[in-house]
């Protein structure tokens, strides 16, 4: 198959990668999804079209996602990751022997399929023994778990797919509830470039739920605008300073995620500033 | 003209931007200069093929390139951009009553001419009467300028182009001699995803030049990899802390830099952090 590019593109711009084969496409109940080998970036996921991660630069967005909650917690022992079946937060909470149970609610079973077939470097996070798999809505799974969860991680795609109720008020209550005392959210909060009043939207509806809210910038080159945002919020007294240090044997593993880059991930350029206490 | 897309792709990957009309298009003695009206950006400048700006995002790169340096300097009076012919470091600099002269050195005239004609909300950096322009190989204009400047900004072309000897030791060594005491530099140094030798080798050698260095991250959306580096040194205790506050006035004119972000700007992935120590 000869060379070429695979697009995604929003709001007059977008990203470009040039592939040389499809390895997989299929059309789950949920979403197209697609798998590509690319020239330089390793493999390529994309679900409707969106891209969702390549090997060259998945680990930045999944250290982050993982360890911004993870050390905004002094003691979490359990872990819910919604969305993700891709396995790529699952790997990072994998590294983190204080963890006892690692539950993963994704909607949809082909993802994970796909990504045990193709992406093994990303899937291992499954392998893990702590990890529970249940497949179902997130937003459904969240309403029947009342004080579970220390950490709840929602690694979802945009709000136009299958995501859509992870973008709205009733589940970030219903996390809340979900939450065990002191525990911490992080979403996946988009970008303030692409999509500002998602992100001023996700953002106010942290500050009225919990007591501390932040907004974390990680650089993800094959996202559109090059970035993007976690949104992070407990009931603690400040989720962006991390609330413990990170163990020598977990520092040596990561390539993005340290202890200074947490609080620095949180100061903001002035417009993300503006749209964060609009 | 109907619609249509233009790509800056490199080692893979790239970003594409949908574009309405060309508005200009010129072979200069050096370059190829290409300005077109984007859908949704404003307008987008090209030198050989790669993305100088666009007006949707060209406030991140000139405010932290101009903005890093007059911070990390406690009294800047003298101020010479090198390169930087569309204006946007100037203007940025314009916002600095303190400063005294503004020289800009172009080596083309030409993307001068263009961005005075169809560029003004940028190339009005030229209004300012403190600047005087020099058209002239900014490697060779600095050979002869000693003590001269308190800060010198250097925003280049990546190495390929006409650039190319704005990245050598020899150049940094120059502008070190055209400091004042306690001057500062800034340079554009490109992307640790996309160019990490050139991220490694510009700060090893601002290390061996400069008391103080840093790289700094500045997020970019239509760069690739969404995102670049500036390089930050001078003969100071540490460029990476701002050496005095922004003055209110200025505050509220900016949309990217504050004096938290001048700091966590320097605070860097554990990747990029093993490049800068390699």
């Amino acid at each position: 198959m000869a060379d070429f590019w695979v697009t995604e593109a929003m709001n007059g711009f977008g990203m470009t990668v040039q592939v040389e084969a499809e390895l997989c496409r299929r059309q789950s109940k949920y979403q197209k999804i697609e798998l590509y080998q690319t020239k330089k970036l390793g493999r390529l996921l994309l679900l409707d079209g969106i891209i969702q991660l390549t090997d060259f630069d998945e680990f930045a967005y999944h250290e982050m996602l993982a360890n911004l909650p993870m050390f905004a917690h002094d003691n979490p022992r359990r872990a819910l990751v919604i969305g993700g079946g891709d396995g790529g937060v699952l790997r990072e909470l994998g590294r983190h022997p204080e963890l006892e149970t690692i539950d993963i609610c994704e909607i949809d079973e082909e993802v994970i399929n796909v990504a045990r077939e193709f992406l093994p470097e990303i899937s291992c996070g499954y392998d893990d023994p702590r990890v529970r798999v249940h497949i179902a809505d997130g937003s459904e799974f969240v309403k029947d778990k009342p004080e579970s969860y220390d950490v709840i991680i929602v690694d979802s795609t945009d709000p136009g797919g299958p995501g859509a109720p992870l973008f709205g008020e009733a589940f970030y209550r219903d996390m809340k509830r979900a939450l065990r005392p002191g525990g911490v959210i992080a979403t996946q909060a988009e970008s303030p470039y692409l999509l500002p009043e998602i992100v001023a939207r996700l953002n106010a509806v942290s500050k009225r739920i919990f007591r501390s809210t932040g907004y974390a910038s990680i650089m993800v080159p094959t996202y559109p605008t090059g970035m993007i945002g976690a949104c992070v919020a407990g009931d603690r007294e400040d989720v962006r300073i991390p609330a413990r240090p990170i163990p020598p044997e977990l520092a040596r593993q990561l390539r993005y995620y340290n202890t200074e880059l947490h609080r620095a991930a949180f100061t903001t350029p002035n417009f993300v500033t503006r749209l964060l206490n609009a």
